[in-house]
């Protein structure tokens, strides 16, 4: 797998230094600069780009993304304007990236959702989606911090695709949702196993949501910006070592049965999050388990989307 | 347990009955009425009282509980200076009550935690709280529906305590947590036994967060204004026949020590809500088991704080 995973980091990187890739994609951003009094919603222009400021370029479009996303089709048609518009672009090291959403309504996560993570595991492919959650507070920038808590020794990385909803809805119809989506970013599904699998009364919950423990970002990259949401190549990499290496074309539950599944028990909101599975290579399913521990880097990657640093300290 | 469940509507009856119980408790709601373009906030005047406009009495004020916690002791002192002031009440025939909050960051459910429903389990004690969540989006008004959802056939109730988080804090203690709470409300932790129990991996959160699943209220009551938040009847009722009855002095975990537990693990936002568990009497252990059904009226109460009162279509 590590060879494999080689191949990708150099393919990503090949990717990352294409200067126009993907060419007209949208991808917003929250970010703060030193001069700013506070966030700004931006344009990342590509993958390790700097910044375009969508708040200067109309100072009528709302500050954060959920509002930007309440808003519809009215403001990114304004996105979209200063997308085809030459712009000054403030350099990336001159910018802070927040999440690309904060304190959505919901964090909504799908457990093992990717055939191969299944088989590592040595479970059957679930017939349905598993439902679990973290709490918006546990959401941190693409190159925050991963605070590791004292409470627990076994700190976990999973990379993730998150979907971002654009458009309220409840029953959505499978074939209806791609129209509820936003777009994608890329998520860090950090997990305590000791409280995840033995404590708590095995709910999932405690060993998901620890404070910094889900790391989004860059950006929120729109849905007509991606070739295909499902064959998309995806890594984890922890101090520079490829851990989990596969595509999205893995995935169990698409996103839009994922959409159809969770809408029937709630209603989506524009800003909702829906994390949609990691693929194997997890540390507590190898022989023996690895675990986080301070200092290590962890980098998240998602062809076309883009990659989060997080330092574990 | 009927016999004591009917003392206990007397009781509850006579404490409303009461013309000034709690003297100068302050009761916080947000509402709407027909004349307003949006909620507000106010103050209701006892338990089943009118409600003072506070946005009219200091339009300085936040018109969402959320803000108005956010600013602590500032919006607090308005809302004390009101409740001192003979001010014109609204009649409650022309006031629409909301949730006491909305959007919260995080809803926290804690389960098993009633010494005599870990009884009727036959279950042990827990040694630790047992956390689960509902996501906000199940929060509705303490007079509004409970929508049966055509996905569950086993929708049951569940009469809890929720403290509702003032002041942020991380790693807070035991002897520091009361001083994090804004006050307490009425909540009604809907759950769908099918989909808590059997479904889902066994991860309770699906079974617990179907849209309805939260009514609160009708108001928050501030933590000065209640004698002992652990020595307080509770009480639910179903088309008026007492389903549970017990006290808050059976909660195993207690207040100060659920936040110091749950704060280990997140960092509590004012606005975060803590349903605290409920007593024994669910309709799922009841031999056969009892469920809700369409035009069923669930009436939940707590000595001091109000009553909620939701039927289900």
């Amino acid at each position: 797998m590590l060879s494999s995973g080689k191949r990708l980091f150099s393919a990503l990187l090949h990717v990352q230094n294409r200067p126009c890739q993907p060419s007209r994609a949208m991808r917003l951003v929250q970010f703060q600069t030193p001069h700013l009094e506070e966030p700004h919603l931006g344009l990342e222009s590509g993958i390790g780009g700097g910044v375009v400021d969508l708040n200067t370029f109309d100072p009528t479009l709302p500050k954060t993304m959920l509002q930007f996303l309440e808003q519809g089709e009215t403001t990114l048609s304004v996105a979209r304007r200063a997308l085809a518009t030459q712009l000054p672009v403030l350099p990336r090291s001159q910018v802070t990236f927040l999440a690309p959403v904060t304190r959505p309504d919901k964090v909504v996560c799908v457990g093992m959702n990717y055939a191969d993570h299944c088989k590592e595991q040595n479970v059957r492919v679930p017939k349905e989606p598993i439902i679990f959650s973290k709490f918006s507070s546990s959401i941190v920038g693409p190159y925050d911090e991963i605070i590791l808590p004292p409470e627990s020794e076994e700190v976990d990385w999973e990379v993730e695709l998150a979907v971002i909803i654009g458009k309220k809805g409840k029953h959505i119809k499978a074939t209806d949702a791609i129209a509820h989506v936003a777009g994608f970013t890329v998520a860090h599904d950090v997990s305590a196993r000791d409280w995840q699998m033995r404590r708590n009364g095995k709910q999932w919950l405690l060993g998901k949501t620890f404070d910094t423990f889900c790391p989004l970002g860059p950006a929120l990259v729109t849905r007509d910006s991606i070739t295909d949401p499902h064959n998309l190549k995806i890594c984890c990499r922890v101090n520079g070592e490829v851990v989990q290496s596969s595509s999205t074309n893995q995935m169990v539950f698409k996103t839009e049965e994922l959409i159809a599944w969770v809408s029937q028990f709630v209603t989506l909101y524009p800003g909702d999050i829906i994390l949609t599975g990691t693929p194997p290579g997890v540390g507590v399913f190898r022989k023996p388990p690895v675990f986080l521990k301070k200092g290590d880097e962890v980098q998240c990657e998602i062809e076309e989307i883009g990659v989060i640093v997080n330092k574990v300290v």
